[in-house]
């Protein structure tokens, strides 16, 4: 349908421009898993910077952190991953469906009506047991077949060193946070920072998902952007509500639009146990609401989990009151994959333009356009003069250089990648010493000295 | 020893100061993995960031990419790292050294004086049989007491999917350069670039050393910045040139100390059966010349290899010539880790002052320093007016703000975390609107405007 934002349009120019390819594409890919394109790496790494920019060099609360994805397995002891983060799974050998086995019997004691269904604890021959006693058949296909239960945790496992035991088990993190949680009190000692503060970081995290999809939405290899704030106890509400409102702002400054994005609060039944509040920031996806960012109180529930398995005081000692405390986080996490689809997604317009010719566009906000300036001459005879203005700009902006085709096509292409300047070098320009600027958004064009160029620019691109 | 560069003086700043940290430090540690601080994680985005402008975005050649770690195990049959990146293993009983079986064999054979003294392709019972035969003893303690073999994979496996048997087997990339050659015609084709033409990359990879090492210069985590270049056979050793020199000249602009620095060009017994020529830029650590940048004519291996095994057609069709050819590759590369490592030594140096005083400084080339400037007022009196100038150029450049202490001390400490300006504000700020800088290096000062400084240091750190 014209003028509806489909993935399946997403993905396509996605894959035709080069932002998004299938991983592993030769070789039939590997479920769910996606490589990003020249312009993908350009649009994911200004993202990757305005987020760094803002959450860590811009607050004079917080610094930064780069931790390995490969960690001592204690931390995941400490953390719940090695315990807690796994399904019960089960097939059905008939119609080859997966289930949750704990699902299953949540749902056969819902619907005898039971007031608390919860199978919560259950043992695996407990879950099995009460299957066959109770005779429940497969949601799928109502025939009872089904195999035996396998714990499946959602970390990736593999072995460091020589053997493949139980010794030389490790996992590749799951999440970048429980990084900064070992490392507090490093961090706080070496920065000579005091409460509050936070520790900021960018990296990937994997999890064995066993439905990924929605294209770069969930993937089971992902790029985490995690802040953890550190605060006072009986602060840490006030500080939710502050990083609330300063990742909202991140979003809008970068011109998201605002009737696709929308908070949505945790009930009582939802936050997790330790949680004293947690909010989403949900972006409207052509397949529905979806999580862009968490943001949680998690209170001082992390470091005592450390501080109680490894034995590192975790108590920080106020230099002015001398009050000692563990500090409550406030964490707000976001996905640099979802939010790069989102602005890619936000972007995206079919416009009509005069004449009845149609154009693709990418409304990027300059900031996170990948390529922020297009030098196209009007003749190939104007290449020296280009290639001379393109040296002018390119080592302080990304700019493409393109005399290829027709100037109508030529504009084409940069609307659909989102370059919000085109510079026209035509033979006026080797008289006047100025050249024609094309906007993206309004295709009004104005003509400036080559002298101002960058000037220019740089008001427009910060 | 006064003045001499030694890892353990190294090792120790750099956990002091917050550049890195052991990795998991309070469960003991994890093998040689490290975690960057907040002076660390910016001082390898600095490096990460030139690397990408000089080798990506100012190259007209060159465009970026950034695949999945992980991939679909035939890309690692196809680049034969599946087959051939293992070592067969053997432990002497006795003495607890670890050997390659292959190597004992060979050994002996030369003792014995065969010519061909090469045991390639053995199998692990051939190698077993040959070394009990002849009564091979452990090299290290004497003993002929060996377990038996266990193939080494240096690739970390792990398990996709529910499941842990071989069906769902895949592996951590050993290398970030099999995600550019299996990515050549997507990346070709939508970005349409013509031969020669470079694809860059920056990204973790993994190998399960039996010895890492040496801080972070050898770890089983690193991070790769690299370049595979295709270019038309027949001109690659031209190109092999090009980029040699070019790498070199990154590294002379960001101010490594040429004495520190040289290339070792492979020998031909060296040099790996499918590369014409290959020259690595190595570096003077404390602990020895060590494997920086390594530049190498990989020819059309790579590409030939996943064409065969995928069936992807790998020929490029110049336009102008319609010559249709598999490129030959010229990869330039370098490990984000090492380089850093080496930054930061080199600029690494303890002065003697007038007066007999002592300062540790690191002379970081401005554009890599962690923080470029710190505002140091001189009483906390003048708080309001030191921030006002911290905001006034904090959005530009990263920028720390410190109240703490004597002068003579904060000096000291930027010094040591090597910010090339200091920003004095005093009491005639208050009348003059000017501030004093300091030199890091030179240590001399100098009045300026605050509406001047911006320039002033943009200047200086471009």
């Amino acid at each position: 349908m014209k003028n509806e934002k489909t993935m399946d349009k997403i993905v396509s120019l996605a894959k035709n421009r080069g932002f998004v390819f299938a991983g592993s594409e030769i070789y039939g890919g590997l479920a769910n898993s996606w490589d990003y394109g020249p312009l993908g790496v350009e649009l994911k790494n200004n993202v990757k910077k305005l987020w760094w920019k803002k959450f860590v060099q811009d607050s004079t609360y917080n610094v930064g952190l780069d931790c390995a994805i490969l960690m001592n397995s204690e931390v995941w002891v400490a953390s719940g991953h090695l315990g807690g983060f796994s399904d019960p799974l089960m097939d059905c050998k008939e119609c080859k469906s997966r289930f949750r086995a704990d699902k299953i019997v949540e749902d056969f004691l819902t619907e005898q009506g039971e007031e608390v269904a919860s199978a919560d604890g259950w043992s695996n021959e407990k879950l099995e047991g009460f299957i066959k006693e109770n005779h429940i058949k497969c949601p799928k296909c109502g025939k009872e077949n089904f195999t035996s239960i396998r714990k499946f945790n959602l970390m990736f496992k593999t072995f460091q060193g020589v053997t493949e035991d139980a010794s030389s088990e490790i996992y590749l993190r799951p999440e970048t946070a429980q990084g900064i949680f070992v490392n507090f009190k490093n961090v706080q000692r070496s920065s000579r920072k005091k409460v509050p503060f936070g520790i900021g970081q960018i990296g990937k995290a994997f999890r064995n998902e066993i439905t990924p999809g929605n294209f770069t939405f969930r993937t089971r290899e992902f790029e985490q952007m995690e802040l953890e704030f550190f605060c006072k106890p009986g602060t840490d509400l006030e500080w939710f509500k502050y990083w609330k409102d300063y990742c909202w702002s991140f979003l809008m400054d970068l011109g998201i639009n605002k009737e696709n994005l929308r908070f949505r609060d945790h009930s009582e039944e939802e936050l997790v146990f330790y949680s004293k509040a947690t909010s989403d920031i949900e972006y409207k996806f052509p397949f529905g609401w979806g999580e862009l960012w968490g943001v949680a109180d998690r209170t001082d529930y992390d470091l005592k989990k450390h501080m109680d398995h490894s034995g590192e005081d975790m108590n920080y000692l106020d230099p002015t009151t001398n009050e000692k405390y563990v500090p409550y986080v406030i964490e707000p996490s976001l996905g640099a994959d979802r939010v790069a689809l989102a602005f890619l997604i936000d972007a995206y317009d079919e416009e009509e333009l005069e004449g009845g010719d149609q154009r693709i566009v990418l409304h990027f906000n300059p900031q996170i356009a990948p390529i922020k300036a297009a030098v196209l001459p009007l003749s190939k005879k104007l290449s020296e003069k280009a290639l001379d203005v393109y040296s002018k700009i390119s080592s302080k902006f990304n700019v493409e250089y393109d005399e290829t085709g027709s100037i109508g096509k030529r504009y084409r292409r940069q609307d659909e990648i989102g370059t919000p300047y085109c510079i026209t070098v035509d033979f006026d320009t080797l008289e006047d010493e100025a050249v024609t600027i094309r906007d993206r958004d309004s295709m009004s064009q104005v003509r400036i000295k080559i002298e101002d160029l960058e000037k220019y620019l740089e008001e427009r691109i910060k």
